[in-house]
């Protein structure tokens, strides 16, 4: 059993080596391949993505976890080598459901609408990118069928992103949060004026922003022989193996968004960093859900990025890196105005508060969309529709309404809930954290955070993916998906901001 | 047939898409990758390795190449299809002479070996690195067992760095090299005052190199969507597609030699650049061999880069980059200097003159530890003889002499006299071209490289791996390997410079 489990490893490396591989390629071709390279990048990309699935789905990999069946019984659920045949069986018996030509097509149809969808948006055309999104459902459905039985179409799409979640209990979750969320939207909107953030406009030199984000990443925990940063069109992070951790950027010279942007990339980061290292080429040696991975990044972006113990702090940084820009603020100024509530049209640009409900939105259309109850011909209207129920808000302009996100043209239909999804962890988590680091203030106020790497690296991180994200939140906070702590810390936070009645 | 040669087509063009992925892994460890990133980028380029290598070698690739026999007999030698069987055949038939397992040997050991190498050099220990060129030299016999009958053990050698050539022709032309050199050294070396190449040792400003080095490098043909350029320790050129040609550089801030550098990866960029876009993801998809690359990069490097024409055109443009700094030259004492005569110990430094005894030595000694004649023990003192000898210097320094380059260390061994085959090549190249573009000297001076780009890409850029480089040579300039046009282009240029006796 021993020789049959070190093959198992073997062959899983094997395919872990192909995939990071892949992801060095794709984090490659974002940020330093010149433009002309995308023809040969495309068949690199195609042949290494395929030949990782021919791998991974060989026969020799089902006969070897079946083989494992009583082993897998002998053994600690908790182990790595029980963890580890568990989870290979999960994703084994998913992607041997589906067809390769079907992959083939999704990946096919993928490539072509994304130009599609860059030149619709451009030119604000829907009905360019109509059939794209017509073609890119009609996928769904098909893709949907090879997982049948499911309780729901859309569970199939989003146990792709977040494993063993169902689309009921996330409905609830996301009921409860909007219904906590549209009040304290209202309760803010009556108070817009509490809150200036004209000074986060203006003429923000390009090295002097890099310095600033490079002081607060290495007091994130950045290592220089570890880890880079780079620019690229749409930030995210990359890992090329467990002591190569990517992150990427996009300055802008009249803002300072970037700098949140790199903190939100951090959390992705450290997550993947602080994965256990004996998880490394194997399936488990990465997060453990796109929502477990987007608590991370929202937590560092905001929690700990936009909490004001960061800014009393790092705000001198900021304010000698550009003289005379920042107006007459201080730390609090500075603090409110990085945390001003303004329901807008765009989901990446949006605070805190209000961001959740671009999400929301999404996920119900995404529903209508997969179970026939909407026609793609009217997301349009339907979107612009929901944008008016929940922010309040006109869309003028389709590029800023159901143009805006990219994941849709790629096939990516089930992804944005994990966004909010992550959100929700994250306030649990911090709930939890708050309570087991009393000192977390005074640390933050020193830029000393190794106690909440630590905890995160404990409590969350090193599993990888050992455990499925419910397992995961139950060990941690000690319960199921719950939007209350999110809620409670939201109203804090924003009651005091704002002076909002209690 | 058809359908037996497009699954031949599309199996390689497999293997190349997973070895060029293998190449920009490769190119990102030595520029972009986080130091810590090693040990991971170790096994994905293992993995990669490995896959390009057993796909390449699947009995289905014999079985197609056997079946082909007649079909290749019917075909237009020099057509696509019949080119490509030739090669694939060729590769096919030595790839599976080498049992798996000696390769996996032969990695490994170069693996262990060059961090090894490093310290040796560092510390100036011969000794430190022996036990490890010993094992390099009984691996390489165990290697050229597999190629047995050879005419000579070392034909197997350098055979894998330039197809089809033998040892005995390169030591009649190496003959004739060095008795043309050793006197042309030796009359330079009575006039060793008549350049002085002082003012290029300074102060020079990094960005100012970079504007320097861009400036000259568009004016060669590089464009950004296509090409990009960076920083590393040891130069080189790599292609991640056809069009993604990455050169690399090194800068120092007291001398301008990066600037050579940067032309010298240019030549071999260019080369790839213009292969045909029809061999893409074939075997045929590079250049031809090492040495005919190597002709490219000189060509560029000293033939265009350290021309009289060329400083006339570019001189105000480095004399401005760096005010005051270059003394009181102008644009031909510049050239002067950038081409002073000067044995020196260190190969890679070498002017261009004395560059080609550096390589023989290496040869003559590759040979006799090869042979047996010459025990690894006795490598160090051999080596410091031959550099008396034709360089009339000593060695103070074995980190200076044999520990001096890394190459022994990874194994390869009859890689050197490449460089001095490209140099012989690259002689008989530009006589040639001398004489079918009459105005070069003219273009040359107005920035114009069009013509010269347009002969090369005509005459042996586009054919890739189409023709062994033997049989190119002779389609270009009508002739096997002559060394006498290098001669008599050194000897002319030198003895200009130097004002020789004729």
């Amino acid at each position: 059993m021993e020789a049959s489990y070190a093959k198992l490893v073997e062959r899983l490396g094997e395919v872990q080596d192909i995939a990071s591989s892949a992801g060095v390629l794709a984090w490659d071709q974002r940020t330093k391949m010149p433009v002309a390279g995308a023809a040969a990048r495309a068949d690199q990309l195609s042949t290494l993505t395929r030949l990782a699935f021919e791998r991974f789905t060989a026969d020799e990999i089902g006969s070897l976890l079946e083989e494992f069946r009583p082993y897998e019984d002998s053994l600690d659920r908790d182990s790595l080598e029980a963890s580890l045949i568990r989870v290979t069986r999960r994703d084994y018996e998913k992607a041997v459901r589906v067809p390769l030509e079907l992959r083939g097509e999704m990946a096919r149809a993928g490539a072509l609408a994304e130009p599609v969808w860059r030149e619709a948006r451009k030119t604000s055309s829907f009905e360019l990118f109509l059939p794209y999104l017509e073609e890119a459902i009609e996928l769904k459905k098909r893709y949907i069928e090879c997982f049948q039985p499911v309780d729901e179409p859309y569970d199939a799409l989003l146990d792709d992103y977040e494993p063993g979640m169902k689309t009921a209990e996330v409905r609830a979750v996301f009921a409860e949060l909007r219904d906590g969320l549209v009040p304290l939207v209202a309760a803010i909107a009556e108070r817009t004026d509490a809150v200036d953030d004209s000074a986060l406009t203006g003429d923000f030199p390009l090295e002097r922003q890099e310095e600033v984000e490079a002081a607060i990443l290495h007091a994130f925990g950045f290592a220089d022989e570890e880890w880079r940063v780079d620019e690229t069109a749409h930030p995210f992070a990359s890992k090329g193996g467990p002591r190569d951790v990517r992150l990427t950027t996009h300055h802008q010279a009249n803002n300072l968004t970037s700098l949140f942007a790199c903190m939100h990339e951090f959390g992705h980061g450290l997550y993947e960093y602080q994965v256990d290292r004996d998880l490394y080429r194997t399936p488990l040696g990465r997060g453990a859900s796109l929502g477990v991975h987007e608590s991370q990044s929202r937590m560092w972006e905001n929690m700990i990025g936009r909490s004001l113990p960061f800014w009393e702090r790092f705000f001198p940084t900021v304010r000698d890196a550009f003289p005379g820009r920042l107006g007459g603020l201080d730390a609090e100024g500075f603090y409110r105005a990085v945390n001003r509530v303004q329901p807008s049209l765009i989901r990446i640009h949006a605070d805190e508060v209000t961001y959740n409900l671009h999400i929301i939105l999404r996920f119900e259309l995404e529903q209508a969309l997969v179970d026939g109850s909407l026609a793609p011909a009217d997301a349009r209207e339907a979107w612009d529709a929901k944008i008016e129920e929940y922010l309040g808000i006109d869309v003028p302009d389709v590029a800023d309404g159901v143009l805006q996100d990219m994941h849709w043209s790629g096939g990516a239909i089930g992804y944005f809930p994990t966004y909010a999804l992550g959100n929700v962890i994250s306030g649990q988590l911090w709930e939890r954290i708050r309570r087991e680091l009393p000192d977390l203030d005074e640390r933050t106020r020193a830029g000393e955070l190794g106690d909440l790497r630590e905890w995160l690296r404990e409590n969350v991180h090193r599993h990888g993916r050992k455990y499925m994200p419910a397992e995961l939140l139950e060990r941690t906070v000690g319960g199921g998906l719950d939007p209350q702590p999110l809620l409670a810390y939201l109203r804090a936070k924003f009651g005091q901001i704002y002076e909002l009645p209690a």
